[in-house]
């Protein structure tokens, strides 16, 4: 009778399949998961595995995580980088190739990715190139890298004259993203974070939206339940898109709301200067001002959004960087083609559409938010 | 009746079809392919083409080719690379990157590899990797390149540590094996080329290996309907293989016949002192010793290969870098899994394998053939 007491550890956990064929794989979300020994036996075994990590986050999680896969590979070898954007770079990765090299890693050495969307991308592009290509696992511990960009395989570094130029579309075997790693996460990043969520609601769900902003304080505030369903509806929101259009030929730019300016603001500010989300965050404000111009949205749905952003602690402001130098910028983006520029617009019913746009209004646009 | 006598133009043209699914592309093989403009439709079309060639190819080729696929892109840019495996590199594929970006190249840009292996590699690497993947046509100009490296879409550069150890697997759209390329081949890279073209037949093809033993003379003073032959007959082999084992997990392996010596031939005497194809053919020589020495082959059919092989123009004996050597270099073939050295042997009966040997028995290849 004793046993009925015996309540078994709750572990709320959630699980958004990634469809693919057969580069399916399953991000698994929850708390304490460095401790369950079964969500590892998807992550592969054998002589060696490279946990890919940054200064930062090695002396939080490293160790965890190698004792967790401890027992599924003959050695476990840790390759840390420095942390920041700055460093999504050429020399990172050769620093990886080096590392794995002067090991005798084989090609069936499995990378375990253990940070954010930076060490996740260039881990991720690494097992992509090495040896033409080795298993990857990903376990990110940011807000962003788990609602972003841990889910449909763009790996990439960045090069001096563009971002994440240099690249590859290549699919994890399993993502873990481990809640509890949150706990660490400073507010800026957290609300970094905040910003690729938010960009979900206008471009595919807007009662997404709406239940985010409801939600923003218990958001901001990290309350678990709140988390676990936002992570899960950016993962399923993202994952129906990438099932549909891997290789971002067509849907899947609707993704990159906000980061023709985005991107523009973190190039042009230095990278590193601004974070990702902060950049995407003031990008999806002029996108906004940018759909209200071209009349595809109404000034109130544009101050709405507005003011989201704001709420979850982001500038709404770009950098001075004049409208010559952000038209340069942005010419370099990867959805410009024949030289002219693309951006992703939102419509008054919640979808997205990408298209050009006249430069005149483009330049308002960029004067008005900078 | 006037129009009976007109004959139309003689093209004696072959065609391979690579099968791999939405990824197939043909391979095309004949004379005077590049005034044909028939042929350069499937190469696609748009704002931008980019030649990657190398200083020796380009005053011989790049201004024809360019005049070619002029008419199917708005413009046609040249990016030239050093002649040699020496610079099959993480420099040389930077600067492909830099001139793709200045040149606000944008993802529909398509890269003509036109020249070696070397070329072809390095070219479907970047191919591979730029803004994540953009088309690409391989020109192969090298005899080597026509039978072996432009089929099967193995891109690479290397490490100083390793050959061809960062890669991907990347399929080109369309291979032009012009046979006229070959006029103007030095005698070493021909000579080196025949080494892959000797290389099918132990391991996949025996009356083919007979062909060549009868026709070796009529191959080296390149006459075309023997060439013309043995550059299909290999293409269809590979192909064959490739289309069974696309990441060479298991049977596509059996085409590095000579190469986990060779590799070590070429890295221990340091890149570019042997070509490529010259380190492979006494690989072979080695490769045939030891299946020998464990009982795989007779003695008399080492022999026969051994002398096909100096035939050819190749050299059969190794450097003498030391048996430790050796074997160090080897434990870094990408074949090599949990620190062992895995080679592949030949049989009697024309079929290869893949397995481990003893040391004992390596180092007497080693010693005997260096």
């Amino acid at each position: 009778m004793s046993d009925v007491t015996a309540v078994p550890k709750q572990t709320s956990r959630r699980t958004v399949e990634i469809e693919l064929g057969d580069r399916s794989y399953p991000i698994i979300i929850g708390h304490g998961l460095f401790d369950d020994g079964f969500i590892w036996s998807s992550a592969g075994e054998g002589d060696c595995a490279a946990i890919v990590t940054n200064t930062t986050v090695r002396p939080l999680y490293a160790e965890s995580l190698a004792k967790a896969i401890s027992s599924r590979f003959k050695r476990v070898i840790v390759i840390e980088l420095q942390d920041g954007e700055v460093y999504k770079d050429a020399a990172s990765l050769n620093h990886i190739f080096d590392r794995l090299l002067t090991e005798r890693a084989d090609r069936k050495c499995v990378l375990f990715a253990l940070g954010g969307g930076v060490i996740g991308d260039m881990t991720g592009f690494a097992a992509a190139c090495y040896m033409r290509g080795v298993p990857f696992v990903q376990i990110p511990t940011t807000l962003l890298a788990q609602v972003d960009s841990s889910v449909g395989g763009k790996t990439a570094i960045n090069h001096p004259l563009g971002k994440n130029m240099i690249g590859a579309f290549y699919q994890p075997r399993l993502v873990v993203a481990d809640l509890d790693t949150l706990s660490t996460l400073p507010a800026r990043q957290f609300s970094a974070g905040l910003a690729e969520v938010i960009k979900y609601g206008p471009i595919l769900d807007l009662p997404f939206f709406d239940w985010i902003e409801a939600n923003i304080d218990a958001l901001i505030s990290r309350d678990p339940d709140a988390l676990g369903h936002a992570i899960q509806r950016c993962c399923e929101l993202k994952a129906a898109v990438v099932a549909k259009d891997e290789q971002e030929s067509s849907v899947r730019a609707v993704l990159n709301f906000g980061h023709t300016f985005g991107h523009a603001i973190e190039t042009g500010a230095g990278y590193g200067v601004w974070l990702h989300g902060e950049a995407v965050g003031c990008g999806m404000v002029m996108g906004a001002d940018l759909s209200m111009r071209l009349g595809l949205i109404s000034e109130a749905y544009a101050m709405r959004l507005r003011r989201l952003i704001e709420r979850a602690g982001l500038p709404i402001v770009g950098p001075r960087l004049g409208a010559d130098r952000y038209v340069e910028l942005m010419g370099h983006d990867k959805k410009s083609e024949g030289g002219e520029i693309r951006f992703v617009l939102i419509h008054d019913d919640g979808h997205a559409s990408i298209r050009t746009a006249p430069g005149a209004i483009v330049r308002q646009v960029i004067e008005a938010n900078c």
